[in-house]
């Protein structure tokens, strides 16, 4: 075993503090990675503090991993000692299933492997995350990371990227599509990035005039606060697709009326009380609300060579480990722009 | 002006009564129709009775209109006298806005005349619908009836009819797919009929095991008891779409984990009350939940020529006039099968 250090919650009412666990010795296909930085996603508080049920103690956190391959397990071939490499949200799945087939390991029909706080394959060992010195990742699990990225960037990426590129890349958004990105957080500015760079004419719809500025420079043609019940109005039929990134309650039949007819609704947060849908509002414009779920490896793949081509990568603020409860804190009030990232160098 | 007979409530808790009052007289396109059959839709009762709002009285119902040309003002191209002609749920639209032209008049962006209580395109004329011996209709809203169908079968196809056909050809199910028809009334028998013609592998969801020999007979090859949570459990992530047709409360999420990877639930049937949405079931296998309204003018008219090629008529219980109130309750209850028509003799 490989002996690592991180930072873990050991119940729910916990702060994180450093924890000293363990890593599986290399397997053929393993690879050792040494984490440089580790995004803060906002699941890593729910999933700490227990908010949706099923955390596993102690809870290491962290699905947003970047890091330089320190040692190859014997049959590894995609990777060589010090190519920087990525975990995200999975680290393995059934492989067999349809889903896994067509690269879609997320919606594994057995079990996909989430990265904390699951168990591996076996059903038995606990997986622990990025909030840590090292990682051991089947290679099949693990992405290859372009050189030429803002490395502290780059780690949001691996969940806020992927969860907001892959449903704009499924329903093909693009030119002369009007799209609403709703929320403007560590998903919603990603997915501001991507829709931009994809020509669609973008949309940010916020509770918060503060966001106004940054929307634009960030991509977005128009801004709505959608608390201003005059633009909503003026919005009306306006888009063809929404993209929610809202986990927070909030009314969700005032945003699909901003739908044109056929629009689509993609929501990829879950707010914590189910929402009550109008169905008379799909009904009257032929409207759709679909979910999607972060993206399997060979999208999250292509997604990082898109973002090299495109020099997209998430805009951060570098935190030290021990800072990890104050950084909760913060996000908790909305408080980053747009994502906190661990610098593993000050564990 | 034409005058007519009919049957009109004259307030929310009045029965449906005789009623005498007058048709436009014909303008230049123009069409006089002697109405032969009209079908009862669900609708008919929740207007009459104001359950929905704004309601106009007296209000005359009946949207499933098949009769033969009386009389045809001078310039009516598309019928001559004699002809069998039909009427569904809406007489007239902006025909401008990008849906009209589309010939989706039913999602039309100014206005749709509905068949009864609601207003010409002047916003101040009322329309009495087919409950009634005569209707006058333009040319460009009444549709063309086969002459090989019984026409007692027809008058339902004007709204249970398209209103299932139209998402069914829209989400293009057919050979290869999975369909669950959730609901066995005059929707749900003809969405069966359809679904069945199309190819597709069709399941009835029903919460009546009374329902399971005529849902083979209809078509369908399966049937699953929605109250048997064994049966729904087995169901899990087997469905590409199911046609939602219930309009009574119910919980959506229990039929949406029935769908596949990728699966969409299109919803015909509008509940009393919004339902709540699970989130998280649409995001765990990128699910769709869509909303779709009768058909337009075009649709329609394919349709009927669709059930003349393939001799698909709606199931009938025809009754007399009079007996209107009786049939209300009696639907109610959902003592039909599948739908009730009017003889227009009897009047």
């Amino acid at each position: 075993m490989i002996p690592v250090k991180g930072y873990a919650a050991q119940n729910p009412k916990a702060p994180l503090a450093p924890f000293k666990f363990e890593r599986r010795e290399l397997k053929p296909h393993d690879v050792l990675i040494d984490i440089i930085y580790c995004g803060v996603c906002h699941s890593d508080i729910h999933m700490a503090r227990d908010e949706w049920g099923g955390a596993i103690y102690p809870l290491v956190p962290g699905h947003e991993i970047v890091g330089k391959v320190n040692r190859i397990g014997s049959s590894v071939k995609k990777f060589k000692v010090g190519d920087l490499a990525a975990v995200g949200v999975l680290v393995d799945s059934c492989r067999e299933c349809s889903s896994c087939k067509q690269g879609l390991e997320q919606y594994c029909e057995v079990h996909w492997v989430p990265t904390y706080s699951g168990y591996e394959m076996d059903n038995k060992t606990i997986t622990y995350g990025g909030y840590s010195n090292q990682i051991v990742t089947d290679e099949n699990y693990v992405l290859q990371v372009p050189n030429n990225l803002d490395r502290k960037g780059i780690a949001p990426l691996l969940c806020a990227g992927i969860t907001t590129y892959s449903p704009l890349r499924h329903w093909r958004v693009g030119k002369g599509h009007k799209i609403g990105v709703v929320g403007l957080g560590g998903l919603g500015h990603m997915a501001v990035k991507f829709a931009a760079s994809f020509d669609a004419e973008v949309t940010v719809l916020s509770t918060s005039n503060s966001k106004q500025a940054d929307a634009k420079r960030l991509g977005a043609a128009h801004f709505i606060n959608t608390t201003d019940e005059a633009q909503l109005k003026k919005a009306k039929g306006q888009f063809d697709f929404l993209l929610n990134t809202i986990a927070a309650h909030h009314d969700i039949n005032s945003l699909v009326a901003l739908l044109k007819l056929n629009g689509t609704m993609i929501m990829v947060g879950i707010p914590p009380e189910d929402p009550s849908l109008s169905v008379s509002g799909l009904i009257g414009k032929r409207r759709t609300i679909a979910g999607s779920m972060i993206g399997g490896i060979r999208e999250t793949q292509e997604m990082l060579n898109y973002c090299a081509e495109k020099n997209i990568v998430s805009d951060v603020e570098v935190i030290a480990m021990k800072d990890i409860n104050m950084a909760y804190e913060r996000m908790i009030k909305g408080d980053v722009r747009y994502r906190f990232v661990i610098d593993m160098a000050t564990l």
